[in-house]
């Protein structure tokens, strides 16, 4: 069975499990369902969320814990994507939960921001969320000043999780809100050196993405 | 250097790499700091969370990834804690992210509402707070009907998570909500069986353990 992927790629989510699997030399189908219906919600995940991914082997929900699995079974195959060393690995694993826990919500809720309101994306942005956004970024400038990826220097899926979410920041913010990204040095070059990986190139020209420009 | 954990047994995080240290039979010191001071957030964890830990090769946050490093760095030690197969070692990783982004917020909700309100607990939980811990432990009914533990026949991390956030959820709930829990066979049986780890039974007779009954 080929590796199935479920859900579309306006999910950040979604795309980064899709990258680990273009890391590691692979293919995937990506497929649509209702995440409401019963089917989607007894068979693949009961919080009837994406992405799901299936594979011969196993059912699994939760892309962090999909792309362990993908850089676990395929260990051998395209990038080594775990850190080269216990340390690197612990530190993939803390910038993994980093991104849950202090950076996946202010960085969303900036976004629904600007998406609620395009015309004045500026203005449409709350102060607050745009210090909170801020003080992360901060935190990873400081990071990324000391190591060339999150966990060291190694590009581990702490890189890749991260991934979606600039582009898509990209995609929709003016150059105002770039400069959360354009004033902060080490931040601004390690996202465009991940942003430049073969794997990312490839997957942002497939036709299900929505930001794809010719 | 012996092992540090930095954070009271108040929280369940902290409680939680306690766990999965004694597990693996190794000792700790429990230690406190203020953790908005500037020493903590420059050497620690720069986004003032408690639980930090230290030993002779790391500083590290985010209580899922310490306790991925000391299920690595004491392989060979104490209880294995990270899945017997590649599918467990999956399942392993998907619930302990169902624990970050679908059960904690729920569970510390309800408990918020019942400490806010000790005198008549059940009044203070609302409803919609129930029912989204209601239907989080379903899923949880539904997964340990068909298991022993979370990822499978062998006991992991993702059972060591759960512990504390329980054992705190029964100290402070009366009857009427514990009932969240004694309905449901499999879940019941499941608490039953993790919290009589000697492991654990070693944790809570810790001084620092707020609910340690004599
Ligand atoms: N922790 C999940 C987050 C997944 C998530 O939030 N997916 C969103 C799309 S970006 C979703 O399924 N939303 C549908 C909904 O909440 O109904 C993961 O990493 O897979
Ligand atoms: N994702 C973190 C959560 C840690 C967390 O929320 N800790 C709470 C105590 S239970 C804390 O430090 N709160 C202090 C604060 O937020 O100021 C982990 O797993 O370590």
């Amino acid at each position: 069975m080929a590796i199935k992927i479920y859900g579309p790629f306006r999910s950040p989510f979604v795309m980064a499990v899709a990258l680990a699997i273009y890391e590691k030399d692979q293919e995937f189908e990506l497929l649509m369902m209702d995440i409401k219906s019963p089917e989607y919600l007894n068979n693949f995940n009961p919080f009837g969320k994406i992405p799901s991914y299936q594979d011969e082997d196993i059912t699994l929900f939760e892309s962090k814990a999909i792309m362990r699995y993908i850089a676990t079974k395929f260990a051998d195959e395209g990038t080594p994507l775990l850190g080269s060393t216990i340390v690197e690995q612990a530190l993939c694993n803390q910038w993994l939960e980093v991104h849950s826990h202090s950076f996946t919500q202010p960085m969303v809720e900036m976004a629904r921001a600007i998406r609620g309101n395009p015309q004045q994306p500026d203005a449409s942005v709350s102060k607050p969320a745009l210090e909170r956004v801020n003080n992360v970024l901060d935190t990873y400038e400081a990071r990324l000043s000391t190591s060339k990826y999150l966990a060291g220097e190694s590009y581990t899926l702490a890189d890749i999780t991260h991934t979606p979410f600039f582009y898509i920041f990209n995609a929709i913010t003016d150059d105002e809100n770039k400069k959360c990204i354009t004033s902060r040095p080490h931040l601004h070059a390690w996202i465009q050196d991940i942003s430049s990986r073969p794997a990312w190139k490839k997957l942002t020209e497939r036709p299900e993405n929505p930001h794809y420009k010719q």
